[in-house]
């Protein structure tokens, strides 16, 4: 029967390496198109990188003989000893540490350069993942020691979500996910959303698919293996009705996105304790995780102001923390398998409880440390967030040569652009009145009106909205365009072919007509707000308009383009 | 030997559960956009809501001691006695729960409340499912009598497709789906396309990849489980060519949509018969499953008038019921593992035929009764369908505060906003020369072009373009834009976070020349049209135009905007 | 055991045929969104032709008694003797043979009819592929001659390359990819990027996910699978990282896609000698691969000057070739279960690497022959490929009535319509001064400005850019808009529904202001661009335009109007 289990193990691997696409798909479509490609490629070098890594040193600090409970020794088997290397466990052990590194990819996202990601993805699976799971697998102190973490929600999900954690912290923020006073205090939390909810979902249900094997690839019997998939489908099952029935009461509708991420956590949670958990455990453990999703995203939104673009510190540092805690609390020798591992409300009292909480210690220290002096160092040299202009374009145009991974469609010009915009200027009414005067006269005495048809970049979008409005503007429309021109500046290649000079750009046409604000004034304060002095700064045109209607109200003329609503 | 299939049944557990994902990306890609977000959550909420379920009463209705042939008795043994539980059984039976579940949302999609799919779904989960599955088996009465649904052709696909039919009937079409006249009488079926095609594609990739699993996971010999995988191979591809060249030759193009949907048939279609079927049976069974899909969209279509946006019914009920007759035609002992079945067409005579259509009208008769009352309680207290205006918006934003589901492309207009259209009052040609006569005319004696801009709701553009047709307004040009507005009304939250007071709203922008028409007449039309009362009513821009050519013709001013044709 | 790799084999064949699923994924990814139905098709229709004519003909070909060392004996076991069938022998064997049609299609998309596709992957399926697998497989001359090919480098991949490079070579390249002078001498190669990228690497993960079944499936020990994954790990993602690190050199960014295509290279290349090779061969292979894809990618653009849209043939020729070779380099009796192959570099002398080339050139050689007339007898008969207009338009339009395989989206204008552009035509400055000297003056003076909005069908744009290039009018503004209109011909069909006879159709609207460049020379240029005679031409309307601003300079008017530069 070994070696039924060691064919299973290998098809556990293959699933798991599955999980890496489930983490591309998720960590994709939960974030905006201009960085889609960028996102891709670090999900795969994660990947690829890591094994290189891997090969070179984790392997060996992993599973190398012990040297004071604390690293293996490394070493080069792989090459000079290929006929007795173990080679299951090579490709079990590659797979899970990869996951470790793709998880912080998520809350990094759309803002770390790429050069910084592969540096710090290499260091992850060649140093940090390595020695904790030496330590709890690899037959270091912790696994010495009693310590329980049957598949990772601790060596994996909580190192991951720890890394993501600080990572997204040091970085700070996307551009326009906070909305900050003149002092820089965050006055407005804004929704960024991803842009292909599908495509996140796909890569959730693969996740789950794959977890199969995340969690049951190491089982030895039928029975145990049996077992690991009833707490690894009730867990997620029960996380994610929670989730959905508490935003729906909290927030009045059941959240898509958040009920996803908590399928996701409930996994997670169940990650370390399938193999002794019961199915009252498990639905223990689901009920937790769904709450800690909504929580964990409120927290990091609302009150540490970190942003974290697809949820990954909630889902995996959260639930990884509480998923090896729940050990202590539900262990049962009624499941098969388990022979020896009681948790407190089984009768085993609080030892295994202390010795899980020992060990999130110890490993989220090590963890944190590291990894802090790991984007310290790199955010010192090479630096670790793309430019503000890089970010505003997309990572996949500056990173990468893509000017977009969907070539075929027609973009939505993006919002917030990145200004910090004061609320407090409005336009006093009587400056208002005041303009109104002097707007022009028609021959026969009715307000002149006047449409003017801007072209401009589309990041310049908020700031020109911003101008109008203090100027009183209202009722601006919007139209994606294409403008054909020149491009300047240095060659850019795509697959190796090099782009055209003449080509169709994106670009935003910004439509008003005015009546009651002059139109000097009206040009004045377009220009200042998109003036940057280079080309492609864009136009703006003039044209006479005879007449307006507001189709609510029936008013006519000057009358129609009053009032604070859109068109 | 039964440790290795003891494993394999796992295995096969968790690719029907990837089913889960298949059935998701196919009823998403064939609808439309706007509800895809729902979609996801119904497809996900199914499984986990189902999970919860079939732990509280489903399993042991399924499995639990036989009650008269009728029903399994309900118990807890999950939680009480959990050492000795059947955990592999449960997992296995969970995932084929779900799949039940889970055909029903995609012929109800687009319309249905969330609450009320909650609601049905674990109605079928905990009760519809399990008690005719406790028949088939679960030792009930047709598994004691001989009736043979080896994966659940009947079991599983009929009883989906049988709530699909019914659910769509009672809730009935989408609107725009049907074009009626006065009297309510169909005069006119509508192609509502849906919104990725490689979506839905990807879904019928992953359920043929999960149906190895889904009829193979319960075989217990090597000779079986290959001559399954024959057998579920084979059908499905002669079903995709046979649809693949029907509709080539019926509709002049080779159908794609139809075709995946022949892929599923063939699946369906094999099931129940996949281990009692030779290859020559697997090729019967999937040339009329190739028939049965063109067929049945067309009945749905143009005969019954039901609306069932990604196909269902055609696909699980028809071949539901095909591939459970088919195994009293072509079940033959030549099978490994098959001992003692003989179809028709193999010297078993009747018998077995007459009880696979026996099984077919029993089960199908429990579930229209059960199911009927279920939509029908639904209906009268909660509500069934969402409302009008809902469904026009869409889905996403409406029950999940979803804006789009792919915030960074641009949508398409809708055409089909609902408005039962009258086709009988085009306007006289006498009136239409009469308005000519009042067409002003320019300095120079010839007539005057006006340009109307007009900016407008998504959803008013049909009743627009109704409008304008009866004036004999021709030459619409629509352009999707934004309109920067405020938004009113009450808060709504994405993953927690307050939306914006001021955003960008989607807006189309209709433009056009006339001449001949007058404009105050354009005008009033579209007042007319558009008017609702409602802040976003939109507004009418008039402009002066001095020239006009038709490039077909060459003609210029006046006459270049006559004709019936387009721009 | 033997049980054991039975079972394993089998779950093997359906990760193999999982990877139809990748293929079909990035075959449509890489490509653009008018073709996405028709690639989809394609690859669902290899599959499922293949399978008829792998039951008809291929199979005993392939696998029947060996005929002097050529073919195997044709035969209907399947039908007559199921009994003593060899099931799982025919399912991995289909789905290995339609892995090798699959990859064809890549290469030739876009461009191809779709019944000459349908013939063609008929012929590849039921002769081509089935013959050269007998000689490596089958018991053929190549098998019992000690040539090692353990998973299909040559067998499936090359064999797929050489026929892709062959049938790409034949069609010719798509319209607009390369651009060449008057004597039809290419001067500018251009990227075409796919519609998703997404898509594409969703694909290419489910490819390497299913390459664990296609290396692994006929191992036969726990240590020979082990094996296996490690090379299937460690080549793909050297290959990866080979291939960025080059591309970021070489080009100034890592290129996102061509890595991708490197994973596949790196799977293919070690497809021949998983079994043969160690951890040390594996990264020899995967360097090489990674180098093999920028490498064969520029080949084929830059020098040979045929079109692959999806890298088919530097990832599965170039990577098929070299792993077949690499195998009598890199061969060793370490690895478990090979006990007497020994490459160049491990003492095995050149016998092996003189087979592996012998075997190499006689499957190209057969390939090349019979694909080669293949084509030409259905270019000469039916015709190969899509007529220039379909092409345009867009294979899912033209061969299955489908509008869009987005209906939602709204689509961007192609720039590349297939017009050979003269570079060399340009006004000469002269001209544009005398020009300059004719435009009208407002009655201050001012010379007057004047707003042309151009309607005309997409296809159309590249035409009218270019015109209007020659007379000197720069900063045109490209809107996608949707007219409405009647359609005329015949009738078309959606899921067997007639599609309405007034329908939204995409247009663009091109704008451009002018004021040197006399409106009427303007509006003749746009005629003569835009004129077929047929419904749908399109509209040219003039406006006056009061003023205009450029706002990087701040000049107004007629100098707004100045300059190479766009909007």
């Amino acid at each position: 029967m070994e070696e039924l289990y060691g064919v299973w193990f290998l098809i556990g691997a293959a699933l798991v390496f599955f999980m890496q696409c489930g983490f591309a798909m998720v960590e994709t479509g939960f974030t905006r198109a201009k960085n889609a490609g960028n996102i891709i490629m670090k999900n795969l070098m994660d990947f690829c990188i890591g094994t290189v890594v891997f090969i070179l040193i984790g392997y060996g600090l992993l599973l190398g003989t012990d040297v004071a409970g604390l690293i293996g020794k490394p070493g080069f088997d792989i090459f000079t000893n290929y006929q007795d290397f173990d080679w299951s466990g090579f490709v079990f052990n590659l797979v899970f540490c990869a996951t470790t590194a793709t998880i912080v990819s998520g809350a990094m996202a759309e803002r770390t350069k790429f050069i910084s990601y592969c540096i710090y993805s290499a260091v992850i699976s060649a140093l940090i993942y390595p020695i904790e799971a030496h330590w709890i697998w690899g037959g270091g102190w912790l696994s010495q020691w009693g310590f329980h973490d049957f598949a990772g929600s601790c060596a994996i999900h909580m190192v991951g979500g720890v890394s993501a954690l600080i990572g997204a912290k040091i970085l700070g923020p996307r551009i326009g996910k906070f909305k900050t006073d003149d002092k820089g205090k965050v006055i407005k939390v804004r929704a960024i959303p991803g842009h292909s909810l599908t495509l996140g979902a796909l890569g959730c249900f693969i996740l789950w698919f794959g977890w199969y094997g995340f969690n049951g690839a190491a089982a030895t019997s039928l029975g145990q293996l049996g077992s690991i998939f009833v707490t690894t489908t009730i867990s997620p099952a029960i996380a994610t009705v929670v989730c959905m029935v508490f935003t729906w009461l909290k927030y009045g509708k059941p959240d898509v996105s958040m009920s996803l991420n908590a399928s996701l956590a409930g996994l997670v949670g169940i990650t370390a304790g399938c193999d002794v958990m019961n199915a009252a455990g498990a639905v223990a453990v689901g009920i937790v995780s769904g709450f800690l999703v909504p929580f964990g995203v409120w927290l990091l939104d609302h009150k540490l102001h970190i942003d974290d673009p697809v949820g990954a510190v909630a889902v995996h540092m959260m639930n990884g923390i509480w998923g090896t805690l729940a050990v202590g609390l539900f262990a049962t020798t009624t499941v098969p398998g388990n022979d020896s591992l009681n948790g407190l409300f089984y009768g085993g009292g609080a030892e295994l409880l202390g010795k899980q909480c020992t060990g999130i210690g110890a490993v989220a220290a090590w963890t944190a440390a590291a990894i802090t002096i790991t984007f310290l160092a790199i955010k010192y040299t090479i630096g670790l967030r793309a430019s503000k202009e890089e970010e505003i374009i997309g990572l996949d145009a500056t990173e990468h040569n893509l000017p977009s991974s969907y070539a075929d469609f027609m973009p939505v010009p993006e919002k917030h652009s990145g200004i910090t915009v004061s609320t407090s200027k409005r336009l006093p009414v009587s400056k208002a009145v005041t303009v109104t005067d002097v707007s022009a006269k028609t021959s026969d005495g009715s307000p002149k009106l006047t449409k003017l048809s801007i072209i401009l970049k589309p990041e310049k979008l908020e700031a020109l909205q911003n101008a109008f409005n203090e100027i009183g503007v209202r009722g601006i429309t919007i139209t994606n365009v294409m403008g054909y021109g020149t491009q300047m500046g240095q060659k850019t290649y795509y697959r190796g072919v090099e782009r055209e000079d003449i080509q169709l750009r994106p670009k935003v046409k910004a439509e008003v007509v005015v009546s009651k604000v002059p139109v000097d004034d009206v040009i004045n304060a377009a220009k200042k707000a998109l003036y940057t002095g280079n080309i492609g700064d864009g136009k703006i045109f003039v044209f006479d308009v005879e007449n307006a209607v507001k189709i609510r109200t029936g008013e006519v003329g000057y009358d129609a383009l009053q009032g604070e609503e859109d068109n």
